[in-house]
């Protein structure tokens, strides 16, 4: 039945599809208007916190106690989204691989362009660290931009010599603020949710006066040496494709433990329909073996 | 002790390097002599079996029933190798993954170039299915040229109208028989047993006067679309690590379910080094996970 559900999601999302071209307010209204619809189950729990000096929803599973942490970077192209629009996903991640999480709400552009996002996220790391948090305890997660962010990140802290978590989980990676990849062009009406003019609109958002081609913005040109195991999700119906493929392949001649795993048919980012696409759970039940695997048990 | 022991075969591998540039009788017997010093296991039974008029080896794991069957294709760049030599590295996946395997002699150049080897292996997947073997219950597997071959066998199939296997299994295919992979050169001081040179020779006696681009000779050209599920293995110190690369986006931008599984630091078809190396086995127990799901159980 999943073709149909592909396709069935396919219409859905066209016909709701955001105008990621318009002004900022109005689309992160837009935005935080579709992703109120996604209820969260009742076993959820959310709880405001500050961490590294950076707000976010800590999210744990009732009745479940783990040491291992999953810090999650949400999508949003750097200018819209939000910690609390990613609670239902990470909510299922955090209860199928076994940890507790913290979505962070990292300063978003314009208002903060580059390198906000990356110094927020560094200092949550650092305060995870901070904590006494073993960093074979943690994973790094994002979605979009939140998976170029979590690589990023991981260079930014290799540099200041910090540890390295036991592994990176990336779903649909936006990794080339260049916008250079094929699949741009090649993906785009297949893609029932990015659009490249929504891309290119943004993008100089964030990069402001830096270099779109910094490894620290568009990780596929950095060299990813020391960087742990990383999975990267993505689906084939994407205008980003072609940042999941080049991220893996850069990893790989990085030396870096790399898995990409593609599904065939399958939008942006998705992991979040698990109500509506078997491929869904299938995608996060791999994700989730990957990670029990590298985190430590418990 | 894993960087241990990828450090102690890298050393290994590079002393009894074969010259693959050397006249043909004389790279066969070399190829021939090493292979014969890996023992197979007690369990391991091996049965010479003719299947689509081809011949080949059954293997089976003593006291294991299955209805699932692996057809595998072994390495040698298509001029050298053979059904024996994969007996030790079949025997290890049929237990893992619960198979019975064939692995095939297909005919091999410069005495036989393009196409008897795509010829013969789909004679030999047309007469399992012409024996009554559920394709579902099939997967294709192969290592290095067997794993290009795997490829170009399910194009011709495709083609030709035959159902599709459950699944493809591939460790570090050769699959660019133009050579163009950038990693021929980036990767070849890290390589411990391919050169571009051994490569450079061999090539023309397989391609003939066909056409090294032709996607049943070099599948990361063809449109991949319609194939089964596909695990790609490679290790990051490999000069062919761009095949495995450009297999996987073609097969992604063919909107086909694939895997891309890097190994950091391990060398050709490193499974065949259980013995040695724990990555072997680790990658072994991942691919047997993803054999396991998409074949029919017992």
């Amino acid at each position: 039945m999943s073709k149909e559900q592909l396709s069935q999601l396919d219409g859905i999302l066209r016909q709701g599809r955001l105008d990621t071209t318009a002004g900022v307010a109005s689309v992160r209204a837009a935005f935080d208007a579709f992703v109120s619809q996604v209820p969260v189950p009742p076993d959820v729990l959310q709880k405001p916190i500050e961490i590294g000096g950076v707000g976010g929803i800590e999210v744990t599973i009732a009745g479940h106690e783990t040491d291992n942490v999953m810090l999650y970077f949400h999508s949003g192209v750097y200018v819209i989204g939000s910690a609390v629009a990613t609670v239902p996903l990470v909510g299922d991640i955090a209860r199928r691989a076994g940890v507790r999480a913290v979505t962070l709400d990292y300063r978003l552009a314009p208002e903060h362009p580059y390198p906000a996002a990356v110094d927020d996220a560094r200092a949550a790391y650092e305060g995870l660290l901070g904590q006494g948090v073993d960093p074979g305890r943690i994973v790094l997660a994002g979605e979009s931009a939140g998976g170029g962010l979590a690589v990023a990140v991981l260079l930014a802290a290799r540099e200041a010599g910090l540890p390295m978590p036991s592994c990176l989980y990336l779903l649909s990676p936006y990794a080339d603020l260049t916008l250079s990849g094929e699949s741009l062009v090649a993906r785009e009406s297949l893609d029932p949710i990015l659009t490249p003019e929504g891309l290119r609109v943004r993008a100089p958002e964030y990069v402001g006066g830096a270099d779109a081609a910094d490894p620290l913005i568009s990780p596929i040109f950095g060299d990813l040496s020391g960087l742990p195991p990383m999975l990267i999700q993505v689906g084939s119906h994407e205008i980003l494709l072609s940042d999941a493929l080049r991220l893996a392949a850069r990893a790989a001649t990085s030396d870096v433990a790399v898995t990409l795993d593609v599904t065939p048919g399958a939008p942006h980012v998705f992991q979040g329909f698990g109500g509506v696409l078997d491929e869904a759970a299938a995608a996060l039940g791999r994700a989730s073996g990957f990670m029990r695997t590298r985190l430590g048990s418990r």
